[in-house]
């Protein structure tokens, strides 16, 4: 169990810092996660990888020369914020684009892609590879399905060294995505991790007993057995994997030995010793493998073996060097220190010369947050009491946690006179920062995406609200990928943008388009009482969700209804109401 | 616990074999260990490190350049035996000398030290370094009592650094031993690790409490503490080392936080961080520090603190390069791969050209190991019976389990026609690798002493069976440094010895010198009875020890009279009694 803390909160944030402390030489803090403190050439496309803390060395600890440009670290086992992975990418990028990198994991999906909307919209080419490497999570004919684990490292190592032979984006992405084809791994778990501060482990494994495919954080495994010998686990795991082996395998193999964390070295080596007798026996020429800790669960009691299916080009990238704190192989020479701002000025963003127009829509914008808070405290319990019927209950509490955060962080941005771009995307950072799951990282995509849609304009248009709505919408339907039908927020989302774009194409004003919007909502968010869940929050107690409405899309109709009033009534009499807002927002199509 | 094995008594082999197996680039088997499987520069000191397994990295993934030159690796937490230190050492000298190092536990010492003996012997140079790093097993005072444990990797790394730099034996040794008075640890543990096999921790700690100063394989701790929180914790460990710092400590130190297997890295990092901000605090720099698991014990809950206090020299060996499986540091060329003989053949001994004198010998010994076997057989209840009243009860065992494997050694050996000098360091080591513990190194030593002190000559002398005696005794009094009166062994020793020279020198021939020696040995065992035990098996017992002799001395007096009985009939009436052995065994001095 996980005993070093002080207070179980600041674990991760504390871990990462002393983390920074004893390698110095190789990593730097900034806001969000690590980058090389070492120079990177120009031009390098940079790798980006990251995920939940607790898996070390993924994913910091694979920072250096020849791997990583940087990495966004989580909380322990959970995402990285979109915010965070932004910046972190922000700071690694030396002119080349970005390839983000990380395990299929919802959240992590959600952040990094997140990001990743935010840094293209931005002109940074950035490009994502997921690895999916356990044959466990998924069939073979839905690989794209599968969970990512220790097959992270040869992913990552291969595009490292891409980037680092200077291969451009595109080159880098193509290896990233071959080297994930040609990866298979599997793992077993004997129990599991506990979590700073918790009583007790995630999950158990029976006594006596070993579960196959138990994924690294507990998720279900595909079969339970008694606790086998070391040969039998060897072939157990050698002829699982074999039998997933890709079409155009070669007879040339990296074997990788994971241990997750409590299952120690000598019992690493003696089955690897076991594994590499058994390749062998299939023909198969085991190159510069690896056998050690290199993708771990806290103290998780499980390990894993990867087959990467190598060909000339990803072997000759595999034994390239690579030189970090927790991955070092052959020679690199050695890098000079680049002088590298604090994690406050890392990303500080560019000096905005905020227009009158742009500030004064901010200070809306920050009001308007202020009323979508008032909304969700009036309706937290009710909210939380429909998500407990066939979710965790927890709807409520973490409405309460986004717009808390982005509500303040808005009211600052405005107050400093700062631009309706500033004012939301500080807001929506907080939101997917402070509330979490997924809901939080949807929300807070979502603001981004309305304020980066509205920008720092000298002067507004009606056309700008509807192509805010739409970024607005859009970046949720991107990242959430939800369909319609499947219950989620999305059932309201969707008439209410439809209806908006309808009302506003048909000539109606913003305000009264919006009204419209927000009663589509709202009667859509009700009629998903009738659906079954097919996706989200709802689906693992799929028939206690029938004849309840969606919790995600009754807090959308909500906010929608509320935020409507609160725009019509502003434009009538609130300070704000002078021509050009008005104009910005009740017009259409004409300018302000 | 451990889980990954198929019989666990083949455990620490098989993991060996998988180590090698994963490292092919940097190690290769021998028996007894691993050694570097790439070039040695001619000349260069070959450091050699090595204890029980279990310890990973410790010993044997700091093998290669810049760091160990070979690893003896012996049970699970047990000694390697003095043969296997032996052929690994043999195996790792390139002509510029050895020198051993290793955590300073009474076993290591004893087969450590019985194999430097016969390295410098045959003309090997050997040294030996202790690391006594471990603030808690003896005060400052009594800093060569101190035990190892995360500091063998400072008194490695700076020996190795110093060797690939090419300094001589003289100074790597010199380097070594300030490296090690300039190191100081101290460890806490929160739980104790399972072997492989066994169904309970070798330990426990109290649920919610903190033992400090626990050695790493259970060995008492200074002190219970509640379970404090890592600001406690750093601020306890940094406290005390602070305290015990050498008389000429500078301000600039590595640091290094060593997990010893469940204490995971995150919290490692967290507790460096916050271990770092105090020795900053307290005017000291920092340098290239580590943070990881450096020496484990299996899945043991615990940590340690070490500080290495720098000086310019160190400081300079500390950064240079090092490339081993585990602990890779800065840039060193590629060096070539060695052509190495397999396991069995790696010191295959050089071919004897037996002298008829020592072949005759041979035989002879051969008879007397047979001799001793019985007598042991004989007692070996009653040995056992003695030892139970204050040891463990395992001496008659013990002895048995020596002597059954030295006997066959011998038979072996001297079936071949081979001289005495390799029937009895056959012998010798077939004791001490079976009958382990204490006893069996000493014995196993002894017998290969007196085998190298007859040798492989052209004739012998009463001389010889003099030095043969004084050989035997000495390398009994040398490792196991008990004084006449501790209630050992050597209060047998030391009389049989004295009887038989003073005898000798006054004129008497080989059997009856013998037979005085074995008379005096056995009243001297006797009279062990009235002693109270200050070393050795018996003293965690003392009190009930008094009025029972210690058992070592009862089966060396044992064995004194039966060999001494049976060189007298064999010297009348067997076929052994030809001129030359007559003359060689009973003689004294006059030439065979």
């Amino acid at each position: 169990m996980t005993q070093i803390f002080d207070n179980p909160a600041d674990f991760a944030d504390e871990a990462l810092d002393g983390f920074v402390a004893a390698n110095r030489g190789y990593v730097a803090r900034v806001d969000g996660g690590v980058v090389r403190s070492t120079e990177v050439p120009a031009g390098q496309v940079a790798l980006v990888v990251g995920g939940g803390s607790g898996h070390y060395p993924a994913f910091a600890g694979l920072v250096g020369p020849g791997l990583a440009a940087g990495s966004a670290c989580g909380n322990m086992f959970a995402s990285p914020a979109a915010g965070q992975v932004y910046r972190v990418a922000k700071a690694s990028n030396a002119g080349g684009g970005v390839l983000l990198s990380y395990g299929n994991y919802a959240g992590d999906v959600l952040h990094f892609g997140q990001a990743q909307l935010r840094l293209n919209a931005e002109g940074i080419e950035t490009r994502t590879v997921l690895v999916t490497d356990d044959i466990a999570s998924a069939p073979l004919d839905q690989i794209e399905k599968r969970r990512g684990i220790a097959g992270d490292l040869t992913v990552f190592k291969i595009a490292g060294a891409a980037a680092e032979a200077g291969l451009d984006l595109d080159a880098v992405e193509r290896l990233a995505i071959r080297t994930n084809y040609r990866t298979r791994s599997l793992g077993v778990a004997f129990d599991g991790c506990t979590l700073p501060g918790a009583d007790a482990p995630l999950f158990h494994v029976p006594e006596g007993q070993m579960s196959l495919g138990l994924g690294i954080h507990g998720e279900p495994g595909i079969s339970e057995h008694p606790m086998p010998t070391a040969s039998e686990l060897a072939d157990l795991l050698v002829s699982k994997l074999l039998a997933d082996k890709p079409d155009d395998a070669g007879n040339r193999v990296v074997a990788i030995v994971n241990g997750l964390g409590t299952v120690k070295y000598d019992e690493l080596f003696l089955l690897f010793g076991k594994i590499e007798k058994l390749l062998s026996a299939a023909g198969l020429t085991v190159v510069e493998p690896e056998c050690g800790e290199l993708v771990t669960s806290l103290d998780m009691s499980g390990l894993s073996l990867t087959l990467l299916w190598l060909d000339e080009e990803l072997e000759e990238l595999w034994a390239a060097p690579a030189d970090t704190p927790a991955f070092r192989k052959g020679n690199l020479a050695p890098r000079a220190r680049r002088e590298l701002a604090g994690p406050e000025d890392a990303v500080a963003g560019e000096v905005e010369d905020t227009t009158p127009a742009a500030a004064d829509l901010g200070r809306l914008a920050a009001a308007v947050l202020a009323q979508i808070q008032d909304v969700v405290i009036e309706h937290e319990d009710e909210l939380g009491n429909l998500d407990a019927i066939a979710g965790d209950g927890d709807h409520g509490i973490g409405m309460r946690r986004g717009i808390d955060a982005a509500a303040a962080a808005g009211r600052d941005v405005s107050a400093a006179g700062l631009s309706v771009q500033r004012v939301l995307t500080a807001a929506g950072e907080a939101w997917s920062e402070r509330a979490g799951g997924t809901s939080g990282a949807l929300w807070g995509s979502a603001v981004i995406a309305a304020g980066l849609a509205l920008g720092n304009k000298d002067a507004y248009r009606g056309a700008d609200a509807a192509a805010a709505v739409t970024a607005f919408v859009d970046a949720i339907t991107a990242l959430g990928k939800a369909e319609p039908g499947d219950k989620t927020m999305v059932d309201a989302l969707l008439p209410f943008k439809d209806t908006f774009l309808a009302a506003f194409d048909g000539g109606a004003q913003v305000a009264v388009a919006l009204a419209s919007a927000a009663t589509a909502a709202r009667e859509a968010a009700d009629a998903t009482a009738s659906l079954r869940p097919l996706k989200g929050r709802a689906r693992p107690l799929a028939e206690k969700s029938v004849g309840h409405p969606d919790p995600g899309a009754v807090s959308f109709g909500l906010i929608a209804a509320r935020v409507s009033a609160y725009i019509d009534t502003a434009l009538n009499d609130t300070p704000l109401n002078d021509s050009r807002l008005a104009a910005s927002v009740a017009g259409n199509g004409a300018e302000a």
